[in-house]
């Protein structure tokens, strides 16, 4: 793993808030970072020389999405993920496990933030066996089994630089026991992950993978506090982890959201670089940096960007551009946004492309989002740089 | 009209193909030149500077569709349609006639072309009026009368470098008796266009139009060579044209039509640089830039890309990306190409963007086609300046 390093560089005194650097083979990631989600390889409506102008440094793509189109192998072939879709930064996988509860039990932003999705269940899981999950492809029917040997395989021939173990994300609406079960299942499919990892991670040219990999272990325990110290238990002394992710359901409301993560990532310490899966609302982000999160991912900036709405500094958080009453508001979404969107384009010209359904309205908002989340991430880093955190949060929603 | 100047530089030796500069207020257009269609001052997937990157010289938008949404008031709010999108090149627009004769006689392709498609006819079209054309908006069911005064007070505010008079573009399907009629009628709109266009020839400053403008005549007649004839004696003497545009129907296979483009271009000399309305396909551009063609536009480039297809230097034009023969296809789309498409991503990435139905896909084939026809331009003014252009078109197949 010596392509591979974790850094603290700052820490703030007033909370466990912090700046660091994850090293890659692909490059340096300074932290606390936003993870894009380039979900099928791709970002949606823009592409990745964009994304880089609007200063993304790491984006991640679902294993899940690959295995079955184009399918791992189409992917090694080119040499990798980052070859695949020429984004030269650092990129992460995750397992598939995350997809696999999606499947079965609603849509991920639903059960993570505990909102009931009983009624819109998908049985494309099939069952949640013991050497791994069993689910129907959404693309051709046919049966998959998905094992933490499989996953690491196929991680190692996509080729992204992070790479997680295979759990399962348990949702919001199980209980203890279940929590527990499940826990303890992906305690074992993570051991599974590690031998499957080790037995193979050399660098295997350009005909395997894109080079040498590390790999995350995933917290999981759901709501309850002591099957998170027992998952915690579990991780954070395996020295086979680069890095720990938080995963699983993280309650119904904010509060017990941000009480978790607290009471969890406070738990970690220092040794790894910390990423919560699937949470990235610029709220979410300023409450939890502040607990220790390095990392963050989440679909929002360019989904919330093809519904028209864009991301703004203010307590709501954005607006929508659809609404009639941007028809003739020739400012910039924001005068004081210096991407390359609010330099060029009026709220009238954007609210034009939606009303007339051009594509380009869906890149455009994408670049001011995206660039928008980095823009965040580099003034937090900033603001635990220079050790005004509290106070860099309130100027944050005044300019 | 000292802010616009038409200026030929070479012609060829063995037929009428020639370079020139159209020059403008926002910058030279070198011809023969292909103007791509932002319809909706939009080039779909693809963002004005990509297209600046892709060698884009001028782009169109349509009268008609801006009228209607978001209307001519608020594009002269922004100053105009070059601030409206962030164009700073320079641009054309029609001036609602094309979509008139669209609505009321089926797709614009298909009639130009000569393709039957009277089973598609939409009822949009009211009716044809001396005083106008009466039509139903697409947007809201109201009804509309498009007349040579609004259309030339509407071309003004929103501002194009070179505008069109109103005309109604005549389909295959109609007899002789009614073309010349609708020729002649064309002729009265087109008088009243230059009335309209002298008054108000004016700089407005930014909060009327973008600034000074020139206006094309259009070339009436159909099929029927007397009628064009007819045409030409009209526009070609006209000293308020800058330029003049072959508009109507050109038959029903491409021989018929570089037949009649042959017959009408020849006799339109060099005073005006010529443009012909809807046609970009590259073989008609090959054969009819010989014909001293300077200009072309269709929206072929971006559509196809939506489509899967993208343009090559074969016979028979492009290949569908789409097609599972690429699925495994490493090489870019040509080896010889040097757009970022091509030095950056395989068919088989390509293809799986198609395959996943990301966004992506349409942008990046844009991007290669909006490259292809203006390398092909390039190659095609370097084949007239150096005088080999028979060669030259050989060539260009074998590359």
């Amino acid at each position: 793993m010596n392509n591979f390093e974790w850094k603290i560089k700052k820490t703030a005194s007033q909370s466990r808030a912090r700046t660091g650097v994850i090293t890659t083979p692909h490059g340096r990631i300074n932290t606390p970072a936003f993870i894009f989600c380039g979900t099928k390889a791709a970002l949606k409506s823009i592409n990745v020389e964009e994304a880089r102008r609007c200063g993304t440094q790491i984006i991640l793509s679902n294993t899940y999405h690959l295995m079955l189109q184009p399918g791992s192998e189409v992917i090694a072939a080119h040499g990798g993920l980052h070859k695949f879709m020429n984004w030269k930064g650092p990129m992460l996988t995750d397992s598939g496990g995350f997809q696999i509860f999606s499947l079965g039990h609603g849509t991920i932003a639903d059960e993570i933030k505990g909102r009931n999705s009983d009624n819109n269940r998908n049985i494309s899981l099939i069952k949640i066996l013991e050497e791994g999950s069993l689910f129907k492809s959404y693309i051709d029917g046919s049966n998959q089994l998905l094992s933490p040997e499989k996953s690491i395989n196929l991680q190692r021939k996509i080729g992204a630089d992070l790479i997680l173990v295979l759990d399962e994300c348990t949702p919001f609406h199980v209980d203890k026991i279940y929590t527990a079960n499940s826990m303890k299942r992906s305690h074992r499919w993570s051991k599974r992950s590690i031998n499957s990892f080790q037995t193979n991670n050399v660098f295997i040219s350009c005909t395997g993978s894109a080079g040498p990999q590390a790999l995350y272990g995933i917290i999981q325990g759901g709501i309850y506090y002591e099957l998170r110290d027992e998952s915690i238990e579990f991780n954070i002394g395996n020295p086979n982890f680069f890095g720990l992710a938080i995963g699983g359901s993280l309650g119904s409301s904010k509060e017990q959201m941000y009480e978790l993560v607290k009471y969890t990532s406070t738990k970690l310490g220092n040794k790894h670089p910390v990423h919560l899966l699937g949470i990235g609302d610029p709220l979410d982000i300023w409450n939890l940096v502040k607990w220790g999160i390095d990392t963050f991912d989440c679909v929002s900036p360019t989904r919330l960007a093809r519904h028209g709405a864009a991301l703004m500094k203010t307590k709501s958080g954005k607006i929508n551009i659809k609404n009639s009453a941007y028809k003739d508001d020739l400012l910039p979404l924001d005068i004081n946004c210096n991407c390359t969107i609010c330099n060029n384009y009026s709220k009238s010209y954007l609210h034009h492309l939606f009303k007339s359904a051009e594509l380009l309205g869906f890149q455009l908002i994408s670049i001011h989002n995206i660039h928008f989340m980095n823009n965040l991430m580099t003034y937090i880093r900033k603001a635990i740089e220079d050790d005004n955190f509290d106070e860099a949060e309130n100027r944050w929603y005044l300019n």
